[in-house]
């Protein structure tokens, strides 16, 4: 047995699954990934798939080691649906709407978090992002403003300390992908999209998109236009549909951006990009370390557990 | 033979192709279809096509039958390509931009008419709607304006009489498309989506759209959150992203819509939604027959041949 983990946190998202064992000290003692994302396995297959990555434990005897999930495995089509705690709310209460599914393997107790959603008018849903929230939370005790996490549905969240006052969703990464494969753009598209010629692409469809991002169904035309009249590249195009579609969700939320900066939460190579673009209107994004606040975020829900 | 045929006219589009039979006094003498459109052809296919369409013809010994062609058949990936026209520019010139594949069968002598494209930092193309936009003002030699044409790539065209000062394109039906088919929105867009509900999510999606046209990748997750939270059925979520995607269009285009009616340019479906959301701006939209023009726009481009 491995005698110094105390709990497992764990991040299930769609496509794939991180776990961590956490020591009484709260330092990570081991770390696991599966590719076994919610959005590949049937409800039964959930509870096989964590003794998997985590069969390598053997808890004290008569006792069960708790598992914290955050993320997707909570969802209506996940392994056992976490209802939806509602917005306005402080994070701090997470855990106490964690739902607990079963795991016949006998050595694993584990709950799931549940997601946060927005009614009135402003319906809006999100899961595992709050525990992210919760996360930058603890770990920057005195900050209270926006912060932006880019990604397939990128949100935009507005914190109180641990409360969370609103946010919204920007379907901005699955847009571009589902552009690129679906639409006409896609002859545009083919090829080398990461040439030399991506950078200038993204900083003129950042520009438009800043300047007009009331005109995006026009302006998304210019990347086929632009490689039928003026010979634009795949790379300059895709960097351009990119840059169109981050400067056109920046500029929505634009007047959310005050002085002090956003904090970005997402892979590293995007932050950066939301980054650059925040830089083009004066604006300051503070990337942080994803990995990071998911995990300071499942300690402090567990940190707050009745 | 058909001894009152003169002429015969053809829309040939990415997915069909039209064809009139003209008579000396300028009146339809037939009219056939084909579901040949240029997306299902190779290069060589074409022909075959054409003479498909027209075999009942017999021209007068020694001649062959003018056959005036508009649309995707002039595109690059079509039978020949037919240069674009720079805009802006005076759409009586149109035929002299005509390019002449060749018909082996001998009884034809097709021309197809050049699209339209705009450079100088603003790149867009047509093709197709040069010749509709010819024909309206053929019809109706005293306009000049906003010419909006509702489809798939959506034009909002400035016309002063024959003459195409600038013009735009949308994406509007075949994002409508892609985010139903591909996005995260299909789960949300499964079953009828004509049901009762879907004029009631018309109106609400249009009013958004209408009122933030800034918002719509942000707006587009409500499709999805309506249905989580709110119970919304398919058929109110198809008519949210439809009123949402023509809201957005029409708002994008504000600027430019004055007090006179704005001619729309489709199918008559379409056109209905676009006059509804033109009216809930207090703006006046005119859908006009979209055959009659097209085949206007044909006659008089061949009337303005040199």
């Amino acid at each position: 047995m491995d005698n110094a983990v105390d709990w497992v946190a764990v991040d299930w998202g769609t496509s794939n699954l991180r776990a961590w064992g956490i020591g009484a000290d709260g330092s990570v003692v081991f770390e696991k990934s599966s590719p076994k994302g919610m959005g590949k396995l049937a409800r039964d297959e959930f509870a096989p798939a964590l003794v998997e990555v985590l069969d390598h434990l053997t808890p004290e005897t008569g006792t069960r080691l708790d598992v914290l999930i955050c993320g997707m495995a909570g969802a209506k089509q996940g392994w056992l649906e976490a209802p939806y705690v509602e917005a306005p709310t402080d994070l701090r209460g997470l855990f106490s709407g964690a739902v607990r599914p079963v795991v016949d393997d006998g050595r694993f107790a584990p709950a799931i978090l549940p997601g946060v959603c927005q009614k009135a008018g402003d319906d809006n849903v999100m899961r595992g992002e709050e525990t992210q929230l919760l996360g930058l939370a603890a770990l920057n005790p005195d900050f209270s403003g926006l912060v932006c996490m880019p990604g397939t549905h990128s949100k935009w969240a507005q914190l109180s300390g641990t409360r969370i006052e609103h946010f919204s969703t920007a379907m901005t990464g699955e847009m571009f992908e589902v552009l690129r494969t679906n639409s006409v753009l896609r002859h545009s598209l083919t090829g080398d999209l990461d040439g030399p010629a991506r950078a200038e692409g993204f900083a003129a469809g950042a520009a438009d998109g800043l300047e007009h991002p009331e005109r995006l169904l026009g302006m998304l035309f210019r990347v086929r236009a632009g490689s039928l009249l003026s010979g634009r590249q795949p790379d300059w195009c895709a960097g351009y549909l990119s840059g169109l579609l981050i400067g056109t969700e920046v500029a929505s939320n634009r007047h959310l951006i005050g002085d002090a900066p956003v904090p970005l939460v997402g892979s590293p190579a995007l932050c950066r990009l939301y980054q650059d673009v925040l830089g083009m209107i004066g604006a300051d994004g503070a990337p942080q370390d994803a990995t990071e606040i998911v995990l300071a975020g499942l300690k402090a829900a567990r940190s707050f557990a009745a």
